[in-house]
């Protein structure tokens, strides 16, 4: 059985402003270690897979950096999507490509911006996911909840299937505290992680009966592959299809998905406030990255430097963050409003340039 | 009368880092306005006396920003001390070169970092001040209260003279909240400003009785001015002086101090957190100074930017200070913790080149 990973590198998010900007979103920058999230998403893979059978997708904008940050990676295996789609249309068009070196391929579908903690239980998960999906059946790795969160959608487990897989019962969206609190007591409950594991055939099945809109524009698509057109097709083609994510448009209304349990030390690095989950705190609880931090009385801080002295007196709780053109002062619990920010400067003409 | 400004600029203090350094100490900061605190200095003397009478007095580090910041000031008009001995034996070195000018010429003595609101009513009081001294008395400029500070010495008035002039009863040292209240209240204390109005002649007659150590290295450095040994004799001599200011050497010993009561718009510019007096706020109490801030849902904050974008969010009394190649964040009222940022620089070898 070959494997052929394919890691989604299309985000743009906002949430990491100033150190993510339009040419350089999350995936690029080194949360959560000292390597780009990115780079770390594709090492962590080990032997599971040959390097000649990764796949990136990402934006036009962002190819350069996936081939720069991926080591070993070759440009066909970069497959750039003309227009932001959201993830339905990226996994199709990623299908299409494992689907004519493979048909019978496995894909191991990986966001780009997450950690892992413990990469070998990730690889034997993923191992297995594997092997259930061989046999067919689509499959998502759940994590098992830590704390009551609230910012992630949930898998409720239903029935046993073949060794420790679970069918999902149904997809949840993000819950209340009280509900999420429920969950994490009942034991039936996981994150849903993003992390998809299907047969190339098997995907794109399904994307014909769920979503035939998209699925007739990846035919066309499909036909042209290899073709001098293709460039073409896929450019004229990909941006008319409808923006929808796979869990919505696919995993929420297709049967039988399998869920491996997984609890590998998975974070989704969501906002600069979540790096304490990742990275080590000192004995006040702070979080430095970089050199150059001077704490004078701060505690439960995030502090991320650029080399030059970010001094910090009588903090508490507060996310500080220098990119080295530009500076970040906020409350912890308000890490939301970094989108109040991007969109002053997008106001702002002088500024602009800094997104 | 001719009127010669002696502006003390030896100050190196650490208060305004990042924005100060060694090189760029807080006299040549921008604090209060746009142009460097030195420059408002000279600048605001107006008609008062000729630019070719003025004198500045500074260390060796910061003669060339001296000259360059204000504005058809002589190399030979800029008295540099070879070491830093406090303010005695800057005046009687000043001194020297006036009375080497102008036997009977009339000095003001003028702090070069503070602020003044009100250019005429501080001219006003100056040309009064010069009025006193002329006859021969040492004079001061009281400046009326306007809060019970507890940062600053005071004077107690004493018996009127001459005009609208009083004597000073007593220089006293910086009080306790109550007791600042109570001089407020009673309208009988004013703040000592360190400005001086005195001739040269007798401002050295006072150093010759109350500090005769210093009066005598001043005569070996007197005797040299105009010949070939003065930098020499300076060199040698100065260094070896009493480190002593001169309201503790002179003013507080001397007999029939003067005081005039000014009310113009001081301030010395203590701090980030004194900004807001000498600054315009915004609705929600910010001060901000320099382009590039953004600020959400802040407020009674100062914040000094360098350009680039500065954000901060749900910030309240806080002090954010990019000064281009370091950043400082501090609550306003712990602004004397800048100290021991400082103190943490200097011990490490990669950061202390910041200071």
């Amino acid at each position: 059985m070959r494997l052929h990973p394919v890691i989604m590198a299309g985000g743009s998010g906002t949430r990491f402003w100033p150190l993510s900007r339009k040419k350089r979103p999350k995936q690029f920058l080194a949360l959560a270690t000292e390597r780009p999230l990115i780079t770390e998403t594709a090492e962590r893979l080990g032997s599971l897979a040959r390097r000649q059978d990764l796949l990136i997708v990402c934006g036009r904008l962002h190819a350069a950096s996936a081939r720069r940050l991926v080591k070993g990676i070759s440009a066909k295996n970069v497959i750039v999507e003309p227009a932001a789609r959201n993830t339905a249309p990226a996994i199709g068009l990623a299908a299409l490509h494992v689907f004519r070196r493979d048909p019978q391929g496995v894909m191991l579908v990986l966001p780009s911006d997450h950690h892992v903690a413990d990469v070998a239980g990730f690889q034997r998960a993923l191992a297995q996911a594997a092997e259930i999906a061989r046999g067919g059946a689509l499959v998502t790795l759940g994590i098992r909840p830590t704390r009551p969160e609230t910012g992630y959608g949930y898998l409720r487990l239903g029935e046993p299937l073949a060794g420790q897989a679970r069918r999902v019962a149904a997809f949840v969206e993000k819950p209340d505290l009280a509900t999420a609190e429920r969950y994490l007591q009942s034991g039936e409950y996981l994150w849903n992680g993003g992390i998809f594991v299907f047969r190339a055939d098997r995907i794109l099945d399904e994307l014909h009966r769920h979503m035939p809109e998209l699925a007739a524009g990846l035919d066309t698509i499909g036909i042209s592959l290899g073709k001098q057109n293709a460039a073409r097709v896929l450019a004229r083609t990909f941006p008319q299809l409808p923006s929808v994510s796979i869990d919505y448009g696919v995993m929420e209304k297709a049967q039988d998905i399998a869920v491996v349990k997984g609890d590998f030390g998975w974070s989704d690095v969501g906002s600069f406030a979540a790096l304490p989950e990742v990275r080590p705190q000192d004995a006040r609880g702070n979080v430095v990255s970089g050199s150059g931090a001077v704490l004078i009385d701060c505690s439960d801080c995030v502090v991320v430097t650029a080399g030059r002295p970010l001094a910090l007196v009588g903090l508490k709780e507060m996310v500080a963050v220098d990119s080295g053109d530009a500076v970040l002062v906020l409350p912890r619990g308000r890490n939301q409003d970094v989108r109040e920010v991007v969109a002053a400067l997008s106001k702002d003409p002088k500024l602009s340039r800094y997104l």
